[in-house]
This record gives C-alpha cells, structure tokens and sequence, in this order.
C-alpha cells in the first residue's frame, strides 16, 4: 500500500493537528510563505513521491487567499508526483453562490470546483455544503459529510426532557436538516415562516408548529451575520419558547456576528470547528465542537478504500 | 459584427479608463463588491449577449484577490452568452514562479494559465511575460506585447547624444531586452556579470561591456525589491557611468524598493501603467509612461481580427 500524508495550510491548522493526531500520525512537513509581493510560496519539504496526500484546508476568509494557497499547494504536490492528491474542506467558501439567482451572476461555487480539479485534486472531502447538489459540479470524487450527528450528541449530553425539545429550521430551505437532526431527538420540528405581506412592508414570522413552553433548538448549516438566527430566536421567544439554543455547521461570523449573538435571546450557540475562530469572535456563548475524528474517520476510510458511512447517518 | 464591450476590474480602473477613452468607447457597467464575509460579488450591469467582450486586470498585488475577481467575472461574463472572452492582463502575477527551480515547487505560472482557461477566457493580451515561454502554457490564443518601443521613444525624446548611451542589462536573462532597446537606440549593450568566487563569499559585480564616461540605462522586465537595480547602478557608477537611468515593463516596487530607489545612484526609473502605483509607491524619480494606447491598438486588432502588429517591433 502506498503511504499516507497529510498536510496542512493556513486556514485552520488547529484542525488539521486534531486530525493528524487522531489518526496517530504526524503532519508532513511544509510551508506556506509570502514573496514580498504578496504572492504564494510553497514548500514542500519532505519526499511525496508514490504517497496518498490529504490536503486540510478550509477556504474560509480571507477566501481568496485561502483558496490560491490551495490550488498551488495542489499544483506542488501532484508535480511531486504524489499517487493521489485528496482534498479536506471541512469548510467550502462560495459555497452559496450555487447558482444564478439573478441575470449575469457567476455561478461560483461551480467555479471553485473546476478549478480545483484543473489544479489536479483527485478526490474532495467536504461537510454539509450549503446545497447537496454541490456534489455534482464535480466530476471527481466527493465524499459530503454531516455534523448533524455530532451536534445532536451534544444536545442529547444535557439531559433536556425529550417531549419538551422541538428542533426548528429558521427557513423552509433548511427543513431536511432539522428533520434529520429532530430524528435523532425524537422530537418534533417547527419552521419559521417568513413573509412579506406586500412589497416595502417589514417580513413577519409566522411560526409553523408548536413551541410553546419548550426548548427550542433553531438548527442551519451556516450562521453568517446571524441576522435570521437572531431574529428568530426573537420570535420563538415571542412565540412562548422557553429556551432557545442555535447552532450550525459552519461559523462564518461575519460583520455584527457576535455581537447579535451576545445580544440575543440565544442562550447557547454550538458550533463546529470548520471554520477556526479568530479571538474577536469568541463569545460566552458560542461552544466549539470538533470535527476531527469524523474527518480522521472520513480519511481513513478513503484511504483504506473502504466506503465513507459517515455519509450516511 | 458582434459589438465591442470593455469591462475593468479593480486592479488598474485608470488605465481601464484610458484604453477605453483612446477607443472612444464607454466601460461596460459592472460592480465588484464584497460580501460581508469577505467573498466576491459580481455583478454585470448591461447585457453582453453575443459581444466581445475585453475584461482590463493585472494580477498586481494583492494577487490572489485580483486573480479570483478575474476568474469569477470571466464566469459570470461565460455564462451571460458573450461570443469571446477576453482577457487583458497588462501585468501577469505569478509569472516569477514559472519552472521548478527546486524539487517539489509548484508551477504558477501553468496553474494560473490553466485557471483562466477553466474558467472560461477564449484569448489572452499580455505585455512583458517574465518568460515569453509563458505564452506556450496557453491552449488558447495569446498576444505578447512589448514595451521596450514605450521606453525607448522616451529615451529618444531626451536628445542625449547618441553615441553617449549604453543600454545595460541587469543580468544574463535580460540580454535579448537590452539588445532590443540598444538597436532602436542606435547603442551599444553592456552586461552586469554577478558572480560568486566561492560559496559564502559575498557577490562581485563585473561589467561586461565599456561604460565608463556613458550614460547608462539600466533595463529590466519587473522591478520588485529593486535590490538588483540599485547595486546594479552603483557598480556603473564605479565603472565610470556618468549618469546612470533605469527602466521597467512592470513596477512591482515591494518592500523595500520605493526607499532604495530614493537613496540609489539612479537619476529617473521610467515605468509603465501595468501595475497602478499606490501613493506610497510614487516617488519624484519615477516616470509613469501609459500603455493604453498599446493596450487599445491590440484590443482593437483582435476585435477586427486583424494581426497584432505591436507583437513585432
Ligand atoms: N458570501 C455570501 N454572503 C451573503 N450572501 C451570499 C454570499 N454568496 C452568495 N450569496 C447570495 O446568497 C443567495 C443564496 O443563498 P441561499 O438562498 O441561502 O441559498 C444568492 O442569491 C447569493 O447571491
Ligand atoms: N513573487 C516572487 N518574488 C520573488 N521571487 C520569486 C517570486 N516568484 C518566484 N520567485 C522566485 O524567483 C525565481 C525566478 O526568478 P528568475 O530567475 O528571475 O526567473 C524562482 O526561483 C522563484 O522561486
């Protein structure tokens, strides 16, 4: 069998160690510098040659940048004459420009996926895309993992009655995930409903099932500037909830983020680390779980040619 | 005919503007915008149906942002039906990293080759390649234009006497420049030799060629740190040089370029417009010189599908 390598880049080392270190291995030794310039210097400073290479990196902000050092870390590692060039995108940016939505758009998100495979990635490890159908702008192998079962741990670890939890999706796009999440609770779901009565008039929530009286568990894939999470908290509250906790895949936290969050009615926000947080987005509130051994586990199996279960909850 | 329609990024929005004055047409209307979280947001404002379409940007610093805008506006100009996609890049990032000088480099220069053409670019206008062998990285047309006539009617306008002058190469890789500047100049070439006698041994600076009593001119494709060019002057004016110019396609000027031109030997650096110089890249010795004009004539070429004179001096 070939060997295993692992490499990290820049967007969110922390996890990769996690994930070297899970799989008892150590990290392969590279670096990702700058030219005075500004642009991208790769080093690769062990042999790859023959070697399985997994690629951690999230293309989280600065997105750009983070995206460029992938495609060159690509281009280095299969001139190195790597046997396959596996990419780990615990986080995969531009995930929601996913189509034209108006006239004239880029459809970027394929874009990123050309690209990559252009660079020469022969298989691409992603979690909870912001649309499924993601998968298919490529042409090479992509195994899509899920948080909702690492998520739902943590919620079933606080003991919370199950008949008084309802799981709720702050938009009807989100509503398989709730489900998938209210499953693995045996308890119900609720959808919050927005519309706008009339053109230039405010949206009103309707909330579509019962929270009355119970903890409610609003559930998305990304939380970004955390407007629609916070504003439906908001109306749960309104709506009789007594509780009301969020969390997400993928903490972008962006712009007002935070501090909508601090001033919330969210009591917790738990998310995973995808996306590392820089320190000005910490908060009492937001607790970080790890997806390192889901993506171990992820890299194992691709590794060992074995299927990917995690794939399927 | 199809109709003409030039569209700037942000790179270089002055010369885009004055490529479009000298064809007397307008800019197409687009925005590059950013999302909260730091993702590109492209939007073309006027449809393109049918047209050829010129998209003006440099991969100048910050490269890895101006390169993604390009990548996702030659997406979004793809998909909203235009004839031909064309891309100006007055100045080519990347174009340094154009060969594995060590085991386990990338190759950029190929990998951004290969991104444009992925994302959907039908041609390519390009002026000063760090390698003309860059040309052949492209399955698709490319037009190589040059400078050196810009720089060297520049020179002609000043009326220094011709048999004063010597047109000085920095280096080996530079020769076949400074021939070409030398023969419109009716002068003689010299050469700048570094060489190290010995491992750890600091560098010697040899000129080959006869400078003294001269006014040299220094010429090269990039100035980046400008630590070559600033030694390189001061070695001509040991050797005899009585005033010493210098010249460049492309004015990098990173780090600590813009304080070592300032305190060099050097009289004027004469540039081109490729890369926009911030206001504190701008110094009274250096010369700004316009390529729009350049940049017109071969936009119009290609549009008429006429030859590309301005490739052959
Ligand atoms: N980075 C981003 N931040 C905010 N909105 C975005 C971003 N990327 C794409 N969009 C927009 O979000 C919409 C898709 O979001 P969704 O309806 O949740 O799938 C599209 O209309 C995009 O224009
Ligand atoms: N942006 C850059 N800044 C400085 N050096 C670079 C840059 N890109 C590539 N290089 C290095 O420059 C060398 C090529 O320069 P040259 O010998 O002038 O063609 C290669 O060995 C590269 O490692």
């Amino acid at each position: 069998n070939s060997q295993l390598k692992i490499f990290s880049l820049n967007s969110n080392n922390p996890l990769a160690q996690e994930i070297a270190q899970e799989m008892g291995v150590e990290l392969g030794k590279s670096s990702v510098k700058h030219f005075s310039d500004g642009e991208v210097q790769i080093s690769i400073e062990e042999s790859i040659r023959g070697c399985d290479v997994f690629i951690v990196q999230s293309t989280s902000a600065p997105v750009n940048e983070h995206l460029m050092e992938l495609l060159i870390m690509i281009d280095a590692v299969k001139r190195a004459s790597a046997r396959t060039v596996n990419v780990v995108m615990p986080y995969y940016g531009y995930a929601r420009q996913d189509r034209k939505a108006k006239a004239r758009e880029p459809i970027t998100a394929k874009l990123v996926a050309n690209l990559l495979e252009t660079a020469g990635a022969t298989r691409v490890i992603v979690l909870d895309l912001h649309a499924p159908q993601i998968q298919g702008f490529f042409d090479i192998l992509i195994d899509h993992l899920m948080a909702v079962p690492l998520l739902s741990e943590y919620f079933q670890s606080k003991n919370i009655p199950t008949e008084d939890i309802v799981v709720v999706s702050p938009d009807h796009g989100g509503v398989t995930r709730a489900r998938k999440m209210a499953e693995r609770l045996k308890a119900p779901i609720a959808i919050i409903d927005k519309r706008r009565p009339k053109p230039n008039v405010a949206e009103v929530m309707n909330i579509v099932g019962n929270v009355d009286g119970k903890v409610a568990i609003l559930i998305d894939d990304i939380i970004d500037t955390a407007g629609t999470i916070t504003i439906g908290a908001d109306a749960l509250r309104a709506a009789g909830a007594k509780e009301v906790y969020a969390c997400c895949s993928h903490p972008v936290l962006s712009g007002p983020a935070i501090d909508r969050i601090n001033n919330s009615a969210i009591k917790e926000l738990v998310v995973t680390n995808t996306i590392q947080l820089s320190d000005d987005k910490k908060s009492p509130k937001i607790i970080e779980l790890s997806v390192a051994k889901l993506m171990a586990d992820a890299i194992s199996r691709v590794y060992e040619n074995k299927s990917v279960s995690t794939l399927f909850d």
